[in-house]
């Protein structure tokens, strides 16, 4: 996720626009078998072998991987991208740590890259038309990698060209926007080049962050479909969510001259920053600044959209026992530049977890339960479009075989602590990986008793605990959760709050995203690297091998408590208003609750004596396909993709069920009996089968 | 479904509206454990068992449960339904008969009722105002049993009130409709009160078919929602489906009256029927009939829509080793009057199958080896709302969980032969039953033996075979297969084609289809009735009992095979016209059938020695979900529950694939690069994506 101020260098008709500035926030996605052990059906998690690869995974090979893969810039699609697909499939196929089979599926997919021939361009025009100032076209070459012919200029992916120049008191909207990233969000407020890149962690002032810019994720041209080379395509001209108009990225340093030039009053206190003076709105540039007053700023954008085969990189360790239940762990490889932390951080993890996994697999030692599916997503940056274009050419397979989706994108942010975000059922998996792991630099001290310490929450269910984080689209994991209703997760290390308010690593999505950045600012010596991968290998094997699955379903009621108790507090009274009562939610909730309890009682039975493979089987389908019932493909009809009732995009500002959220706060100012108050009830009626569902799902599998 | 002639008495706008009479062709849905065996988890069928069950299955008592369900009228939701639920609860909770549980949820539902205090009427009113004729507002009491309270005058179901009246070449469109059955259609022809019952099987002409004139199915105010109290329900104002203008069924005898007295030029021969008359097109009737020629036709309906509760009735028998796979076998209860021939003929061989089931059961000697829920729908002559709505509010755990749908409305419609539709997985378990059981009157042969002599196609992989009809919408079976993607069937004993062409058995939705009416002339000594219970019976074990499930989705090959082919004779040149290949679609079937193929012989090696149950279980996994893979919730938005891409309705003239062969017809005279012909090409990319899917489905589960 990205929050970026946004510098609107022309003027605009509205109130705010008008002025000529605007400051605003972007959501913006960021980023032939082996001998076979003897079988047995009742094959469980064997924790010698766990131990093996927790002991196994190298700090220094993950270093020797992500030196390997940040090498060259590999933006999506490029021949770099493509032989690093080729790397991936080699070390999968490798006949002493691959894995089973690995193969490399293209899709034919909608892109979008500034022009060789006319670069993107950001001037300062004087009255006679005269160039009187030029913005960068290129981050400056701090450690000679940022000059390459690789190194993708800075650009707003899919923003259309036009080249708009500002006219004073315009009524006509803003005609383009600049986009800059301010020392007061990314540096902790420094902004000189001694404090910054290379002399330490901190955003240059020439760099420049690079991004996507299209609404929604998935290939725009083939919504619900595969985006391949036979598949119906829309128009692009018609094609929904692109930016209206020109948009490009510039460095805090230009900013400066542009914002620090303005004229006009003072912008409110949130808008001001750190670039050493009074941001003004505008309209114009003041009479004793650096330039006439006439001046105008032109903006010129020469982006393309071009179609693109991209690649995602699948392999698989067949299951011994349930190859037919999946356990997938993921992370995207494409990059905007060297991209050292994003993502190859994590595929330096997946690498290494593959190779040792591989290893046992080769040698005969150790084959999974069920099946294990490694992927490396192309695409990513673009708007996740590999992992999704994969979901929806598997879609029916994937929804009835997949147990959990495990995302590791950035695996390393900062090596202060882990930061997980999941679905509730994986909470405890995460756990008890999470406990038995030592936390690097601590000695003695646990990953989960570290991490407690920086992100917590009380648990009625069970006290103080570390807090999972929500998922939202900001990875590979959305069309899993959103679209196939899959129970995921996304792991890394991340920063100590107190000790910076940096919004993101400085160089997100910028050319000094390089393996020496990382080597040296980020994680010297790679043990938060190896925490990471111990951690997700840990929940990797405990799912794909344990007998019982470790989703702990009955932890949803908690979500479903909080949920319930918030619309009933913020919410109670306006839809009694409206005569619309929460007492079938309630029930529906104590229906759950009953449900997952007794289930839970079950397995506690079960787990007791030696119970037979199909019972278990029986059982864990219960808990895969929970996830499932949360679907509801006609809930959100405008939301493309989101059809999970509990996690879909919540607008409303009550924290409670999306749909619930987001219907009352648009029928809130409309008349008694309007269609918006419909929907509302609309939307109880969709959430209450869901759960009364789903309570169904978890209840003895031969009731009525 | 229904084929019935349509009577406008009164004058229209268009073409042919105009003329004053309509022909039309409206489609309407016609409507505490026993003790456990010792538990194998290689159990599989038992011929012994079966072949007890066939013996049992009795005549006698199949007749003694039609003549209780028949006794009295028993229209959805009226007091006498409301008792048949609980005396199907009783039988299912029998001590020494029953089930191991059974239950009778209520639903809350919209239906539509003529009103007491005004009768709907049609007369003919002279020019002063004065009534010349009238029309019966009940049929004729020829038993007895046509006079009494419970007797429900003929009507259309959710036609709207009004009271039309002609005015003679008003240009304001139809006012209003009469509908009638022809003798030519329903008597071959004959008439009199001599040559229809009581004296034959023939409809008397007094007798008027009742029925929906709903457009969807489903309870009309909760579209993908089950009618619970609490649900969110459309404003009754606004809801779509319902017939624009008053509606009202007639009686030939009735209906000859108002034809024969037409002026005008004839109708086209295909127009004509066997009232004695040659019918002509109006407007306004013949100045030498029976009324002044200024004479008009007054029809008033009182129908009124009303919130009523409707239960379905659920029995389960657990199965022993796969409690969570389901064999649903269900049909409705409610009828228009006393329905001895629909629906109770069905429920009366689904009462016997269940006793000799449950006897069984509470003997100890037998339990399947998977679950299997019986169910008698409510309401379902209203639109399938009983069975639709049990489909909404289970949708997920019936999803993952259901084998097959068994449904037996009507089982003897007359008794010359077996007539079967489903899905092609269900043929080969249909046809292993039929070989086996005798076909009734017929010494030696067996009904597969009979049944291919009616009814038969020659297929290319096994030549020569008695042919299934597909699924429309005519029972409960539509919410399974087109909402749930669950293979479904329909079974009955019907007619000899080449001894009567009546559209359906004469009586039909009539105040005479009575226990007397099955009793001598439908099916004397109810030998049909017993082979419906036999083969659905056996049916229901195979799928219940079977180690590996019956359900042969090879088969599914050549329905592609034949549709694919029909697109490359039918539409391949128009394709082509508009560079649309249907080259992707070609490469899709063939790895279909390949995929196919290889798992058929899996399956046959796997059941050469003896599998480990989880293999068995993981294979019927893939038997079981095939038919889902099929289901696209975007597919046919204009379409409600409809999401089946093979099997959705087909407008469009050619025999394939619905959603390309209506896409088509719709683009046709379209010009080239309308919206139209993109519609064309997403909808064939949907069905390549759709069977790409179903080919991963079935490819070994551990495949890439």
């Amino acid at each position: 996720m990205q929050w970026v101020k946004v510098l609107g260098g022309l003027v605009g008709a509205s109130a705010l626009l008008g002025l000529g500035i605007i400051l605003g926030h972007f959501a913006i996605p960021k980023g032939a078998d082996a001998p076979a052990p003897s079988v047995s059906v009742s094959q469980d998690l064997d924790l010698e072998i766990l131990e093996t690869v927790m002991k196994q995974l190298d700090a220094s090979k993950i270093r020797e991987n992500l030196r390997e893969l940040s090498r060259e810039p590999h933006l999506a699609s490029s021949p770099r991208d493509e032989a690093l697909a080729q790397l991936l499939l080699q070390r999968w196929r490798d006949p002493e740590s691959g894995l089973d089979a690995a193969e490399a599926p293209t899709y034919e997919v909608l892109l979008s890259f500034p022009s060789r021939e006319q670069p993107n361009r950001v001037a300062v025009v004087g009255p006679t038309g005269t160039i009187l100032f030029s913005c960068r076209q290129s981050e400056q070459n701090l450690t000679g990698e940022q000059g390459g012919p690789d190194v993708v200029p800075p650009y707003a992916a899919y923003a259309p060209p036009g080249t708009p120049q500002a006219v004073n008191a315009a009524k006509h909207g803003v005609a383009g926007v600049l986009v800059y990233t301010d020392p007061a969000d990314i540096n902790d407020g420094h902004s000189s080049a001694s404090q910054t890149f290379p002399n330490s962690w901190r955003l240059p002032p020439s760099g420049v962050e690079r991004g996507s810019y299209y609404e929604y994720f998935g290939d725009p041209l083939t919504p619900y479909l595969p985006a391949n080379p036979s598949s119906f395509r829309l128009n692009p001209d018609t094609v929904s969510g692109f930016p209206p108009i020109p948009t490009q990225p510039i460095g805090f340093e230009d900013a400066k001259i542009l914002l620090c030039n303005l004229q006009g009053t003072s912008a409110p206190a949130a808008w001001q920053g750190a670039l050493g003076c009074d941001y003004k709105l505008g309209p114009g540039f003041r009479a004793d600044g650096d330039f006439p007053a006439d001046s105008q700023v032109n903006v010129s954008v020469h982006n393309r959209l071009e179609l693109r085969n991209s690649s995602n990189v699948l392999g698989i360790i067949r299951g011994a026992v349930e190859p037919d239940r999946y356990v997938l762990y993921g992370n995207h490889r494409d990059s905007w530049v060297h991209g050292a932390v994003d993502p190859s951080s994590g595929t330096a993890v997946l690498l290494e977890l593959s190779r040792v996994l591989g290893t046992l697999l080769k040698k005969g030692t150790w084959r999974p339960r069920r099946s294990i599916v490694f992927a490396s997503w192309g695409a990513e940056e673009f708007g996740l479009i590999g992992s999704t274009e994969f979901t929806e050419e598997f879609f029916s397979k994937l929804r009835e075989r997949t147990v959990a989706y495990i995302n590791v994108d950035i695996s390393v942010f900062a090596n202060a602590t882990l930061r997980a975000q999941g679905t509730p059922p994986v909470q405890s998996v995460i756990f008890s990986a999470a406990k038995q792991i030592p936390a690097p630099g601590l000695d003695g001290l646990s990953i989960y008793d570290n991490w407690i310490q920086y992100f917590n929450r009380s648990s009625t269910e069970y006290g103080l605990v570390p807090s999972l984080g929500s998922l939202g689209a900001g990875s590979d994991y959305a069309p899993f959760i959103h679209f196939l209703g899959i129970s995921s997760m996304d792991i890394a290390y991340t920063y100590d709050r107190s000790k910076t308010s940096a919004r993101i690593y400085p160089t997100y999505h910028t050319a000094f995203d390089t393996f020496g950045y990382v080597d040296k600012f980020v994680d010297p010596g790679f043990s938060s690297h190896q925490a990471v991968a111990r951690t997700a290998g840990s929940v990797l094997l405990r799912l794909s091998d344990s007998l019982f699955l470790p989703l702990n379903v009955s932890d949803y009621g908690e979500t479903l408590r909080n949920f319930l108790q918030a619309a009933q507090r913020d919410l109670g009274v306006l839809l009694e208003q409206h005569s619309i009562s929460l007492g079938p939610l309630v029930t529906a909730v104590e229906k759950f609750e009953g449900a997952a309890a007794a289930l839970g009682q079950h397995v506690s039975a079960l787990q007791k004596d030696t119970p037979d493979p199909l019972q278990v089987r029986m059982l864990n389908d219960q808990l895969m396909l929970l996830e499932r019932t949360f679907l509801n493909p006609r809930a959100f009809p405008e939301e493309r993709y989101y059809s999970h009732v509990l996690w879909a995009p919540r607008t409303g500002s009550v924290a409670t069920f999306p749909g619930l959220a987001n219907a009352c706060s648009r029928a809130m100012n409309t008349s008694l009996g309007s269609a918006a108050w419909a929907e509302v009830q609309r939307q109880l009626s969709i959430l209450v089968v869901a759960l009364e569902g789903a309570a169904a799902t978890l209840r003895p599998v031969a009731d009525l």
